[in-house]
């Protein structure tokens, strides 16, 4: 299955997230591990789109998500910068280029090291906070914890 | 906003629905209406791209799906059978493909005017029933009761 790029962000616009999770990992020296993640979900019958996909990108992994659910899950700063370059030369045009654009400003930081060190950290999670819906809460948690730490 | 025809194929095998009602109509001779439409759904912070798509397909109607959901419908023969030519020309890649097909043999049939007539309609639910999964009960109770009119 052959895959243009207009058609991928067709599909991304309906189907990817960008996701960006904060996990606390005592042993990381600054106490917390930035994960950020693309993801697409489909019905296992459409597998081979996401195999398809995961060729497309040159990055991920295909896995069962849930029940009768499969996932394409790139991981990976180096993966990701593909992706984000990708995303910037073939625009999404759903409000998904909204979290795309923040995705893409917490994988510059990480570039630049920030999430190795607490005030960049916390400008890593102030962002992911305003993605999606996901991990709020968790996140604002970190956030306040980080700021008494740091303040 | 401009939309090219690969990205619209991405984004309908991502969110687009190709959908045949049956319901009962007793003042049509055969008792039933055929109604087939084409919909997308979105939240209603992308109805823009819901305005596009009606723009780029050149018919349809966008209404409030439910609370904050918006719709793209197309329906009526004449718009469905350009929808039908356009994914007949840029085939979708998911296994949505195989509602389609169904989708468009319903069309034609419906073209030659066989809704109209007893033998052809049970044709046509026979044929809806293996689409998506909704209304399943409903068109079997239908079918039964065709079947057992005419037969």
């Amino acid at each position: 299955m052959d895959l243009s790029a207009d058609w991928v962000v067709g599909f991304v616009d309906g189907e990817g997230c960008f996701f960006v999770g904060i996990n606390r990992q005592p042993e990381m020296r600054v106490g917390y591990q930035v994960l950020p993640e693309f993801r697409i979900v489909q019905h296992e019958r459409d597998v081979n789109v996401l195999y398809a996909l995961k060729r497309f990108f040159r990055a991920g992994v295909v896995r069962r998500n849930h029940d009768d659910r499969y996932e394409l899950r790139i991981r990976g700063l180096k993966s990701l910068m593909n992706v984000v370059a990708f995303f910037e030369q073939h625009p999404l045009k759903t409000k998904k280029h909204l979290d795309f654009l923040k995705f893409r400003d917490i994988i510059r930081l990480m570039q630049q090291g920030e999430h190795l060190h607490p005030e960049g950290l916390q400008r890593i999670i102030a962002i992911a906070m305003e993605m999606n819906r996901k991990d709020k809460p968790k996140a604002a948690a970190i956030l306040a914890e980080l700021k008494a730490a740091t303040g």
